[in-house]
């Protein structure tokens, strides 16, 4: 069957099925062979990037996806461009911004702003990072990566390494790793946690339950059967990159620490040294979204499991793809959902009347700051005594959710 | 008879004779056809958008025409890229500028300042602003607008509601409507009416004398017909949208007022909101520059009187015909001027012999600000008793006009 | 014999063999033709220019090169759109940067960027001003000037004259006109004056010893021949004029000077006026490299030999022959170089175990903000006893150069 995905928006990953998600690495596949040269597929259409934060890699990598494509780009690189001085709202903004163009990127700091922009524009919308909440064009090139350089997703073991509670990133990541079955494993410094409600949701919708550790030292000494070949530190991170088919590290911020003695132990807890990739099994992928701090090693780069470089690079034929394929220009191949996958579904509103007065109780919700959008609340796809915001998908706390849903 | 506009500057919109603006209109609504795919129009030419001061909506207008032209675009959106610090001039940036680009359009806020340009540059000089002084192609989609949704200009019945006295885009537009032979009402709270020298030439030179009003509500109250119907406030001001065939709403800064409750009586007399327009006339247009504030409700949007998301997508097949026609690729057809008709006419310079140590008194005229600029005054062209500057248009006060006459 | 220039850098004008710039002139003069409209030669290719400080001039023209030659471009205009906030590096920047674009052209602050760019990037790199170190595309748009307005380089008599010490342009070019055998003769205010080591240099390497100066004026004074003639200060001036096949001048910035005073001296011993060009030789070039401040006289600016702004528009063919070259789609033909011509040649690196911990001593040295980079040290290809930086190519002071090098 084809299904076109044209027309469509994607802001968070959960906008599209497992399904939809293939057919856009298949057709990355295509792109692949075009990264250098131009294809004509979007030839006389128009991207207009609206950045309202700097972030050089992900808006060229759209740019250059939209060139190589034959397109048009028009370019609002700087928050300080976008008449945000003189009142305009993110929904004028963009209604503007889609008589001019065919197809809008967007990066706002407010969580739920993606959201709310697609739904003023008809134009497709894509979200290009909305605060700590989305960032799906990562997560399909975060995929798409392991499935390149290891040929499927499913039965892979993943360690998602770092800072896992503030990065939106490794958030996605993880439901994207758990809708392709794949297995993950949590390394975090105390207090830097995968979120509570982000694994409550994993086991409740995906039935993943990640391992959860403090640092790669502890994964090797808690096996038995590795416990005895632990000699150093060293070692011991060693060993753990030989449990898995890739390991993802996130940047830590200093700033997340109480002191700078936390900071060091944790960043020498799992840093990846050329040492460390020295005793690490061959085909094991060190990932990154970059930018690093000092959890990689500039002598790892060389290393052919470096991968975040080619990780980067993978974010062309993703994105040229994904534009192709929503300017309906190359027409996704959508095979039929098979059962247990994931499938967007309608969700239930949560009755206004009796919320009348609610506010998401996020503070950097676009809902809190764009004063013409009405909040919206809907129950949640993977736990129907939640009531979640529709934008920025914060829960919201009781005693509303539970007498909403009675 | 066909004259190209090939080469022209628009500096002010009093640089076109009516003639020429509607070969322009024609020349959009052809373009109209070609605002989705891409017309090879202007292949192989570059336009720069040279703007000192941020301002997606016009620069990204332009960008977007000169794209779906076929045509490249050299970007300068932000005045921190441009070689201010180093001291750099108007007049040597666009002499630069000139030998990478075919067309320059400028923004810059000094008043004056693309008249500089002009006179500088060899290319054509497109004027996207500069300061309170002109903003000639919003005029031109303003006007566009009208005859487009309305069929024609002459005999049309326009109310200019806001603050009329800060915004050029109201001045501009209040010039195109006498030319071409609308009927104005202007509704301004007090202290931000119609500027007294601008209404002065709207009669001099164009007959034209506008109604002039406090608030919408006054407007109803002080009609004998309309008087026993006025029941409470919402009411009358939709019988005042239905006495116009337009209504044009402008940005009220609560800066400009005295007191928050001022600005309140202000903004709620003349608030277009979804009750007002459920009484109106079923074929008002309801225009906005925008960004807007508080002065259009959100409700209203959806409403097809609503007409301001439309106005800003015509500035895309305007500024595509400008664009073709100065740039010689696609001669506009301009039929002979009629009698009566506006037509810009070479104007007589103030000799300098008697006005050496002249200055132009505006603060922010350019040439009080780059001081390789001699400055230059003319005798109006609407009243030969009145100098003004050749920059700004700012009126010289006396005792140098009357003497410089003699 | 043909050698394309096909994937080189070009860091430092000392990149380049004298036989090479010439083809990179002979493309020039080609691309000369096709200056305005477009020719397809590098279709399908995409260039990013990477500006952490913002350059109007020198972007617009690289990115008007491109355009004219088909190609794309990804543009990054302003240092607050760079992810230095996240600690990116200059490192990780460009090998990301390369798997979007064919070509990077960068401008760094730091002196030595450009060189770390090239060392990391596969794609070639394009330095277009890494603070005070270097700008060789300025410097050959400089010598193109002058070889096309005078025909050839060899025998010029070039007076370079403003501030000689703080210019990496006028250093440039101070090597590029004793490379192609022209004459240099300095003029530069008391404390301005070249910089020691840059005329040993001239000196050792290309047997060039430029006459120095201290004002125009002291030029004419000290010539016997003239002296007679010498009537008031703007006849010597003129007569210096006459002197030179070019007067190159560059801007001097009040800051630099003690007092006021001594500003007002310096500037006006070589402002360049009507009045002086009403006297000089009609065949002089007048050139700077822009932005002026008051070193020119606006005046001046109609006269055939004032040729900054041509010299500018030369920008355009010679950057468009440069990307056509290095990106392989226009092979330059490059003859074979002559004896005593120059050609780079492998240099000699200092052997680390005996400078481990020897850093770069200049502040704004690259290898002294990124810290990955290992500091490397070379000897001097014109002075076996100096040791420089194979970064900013400062000297390192003694002792270390000599005991590097027994």
């Amino acid at each position: 069957m084809t299904v076109a995905l044209e027309g469509r928006d994607l802001v968070s990953i959960f906008d599209f099925s497992d399904a939809e998600i293939e057919a856009v690495f298949a057709l990355a596949d295509e792109m692949s062979e075009h990264t250098r040269g131009k294809v004509g597929l979007c030839d006389g259409l128009i991207m207009c990037t609206l950045f309202y934060e700097p972030s050089t890699r992900t808006r060229l990598s759209f740019e250059a996806a939209m060139v190589r494509l034959g397109g048009g780009v028009l370019s609002v690189a700087d928050p300080a461009q976008i008449s945000v001085a003189k009142g305009e709202t993110i929904a004028d903004t963009v209604r503007i911004v889609e008589s001019y163009a065919d197809l809008i990127v967007i990066r706002n700091p407010l969580e739920g702003s993606a959201r709310a922009a697609a739904d003023y524009a008809s134009a497709p919308v894509l979200n290009a990072g909305d605060g700590a909440h989305e960032h799906p064009t990562q997560t399909l090139l975060d995929l798409y990566t392991l499935r390149r350089e290891k040929g499927a997703l499913r039965g892979l073991s993943v360690a998602l390494v770092g800072d896992l509670r503030h990065g939106r990133t490794v958030h996605s990541l993880a439901f994207g790793l758990a809708r392709f079955g794949a297995k993950i494993t949590c390394v975090a410094p105390e207090g830097l946690e995968m979120p509570g409600p982000l694994l409550k949701r994993l086991e409740a919708q995906f039935g993943c339950t990640p391992a959860q550790h403090r640092s790669l030292d502890e994964i090797v000494t808690n096996r038995s059967a590795l416990k005895r070949r632990a000699g150093r530190q060293k070692a011991l991170a060693a060993e753990v990159l030989s449990l898995f088919d890739a390991v993802y590290v996130t940047r830590v911020q200093k700033e997340r620490f109480e002191s700078q003695e936390a900071y060091e132990r944790a960043r020498s807890s799992y840093a990846i040294t050329e040492e460390v990739l020295a005793r690490a099994r061959p085909d094991a992928l060190v990932m990154h979204p970059l930018p690093r701090v000092d959890e990689l090693s500039y002598d790892v780069d060389s290393d052919p499991r470096a991968t975040y470089f080619r990780q980067a690079a993978y974010g062309l034929p993703v994105r040229m793809a994904l534009l192709a394929a929503v300017l309906g220009r190359r027409p996704a191949r959508v095979r039929p959902s098979r059962a247990g996958e994931y499938k967007p579904r309608p969700r239930r509103e949560v009755d206004f009347r009796r919320l009348a007065d609610v506010r998401c109780a996020n503070p950097r919700c676009v809902t809190n700051h764009e004063r013409y959008l009405q909040p919206q609340f809907l129950f949640a796809e993977y736990d129907a005594k939640l009531v979640t915001c529709a934008y920025c998908d914060q829960e919201l706390p009781a005693p509303y959710a539970p007498e909403a849903e009675s």
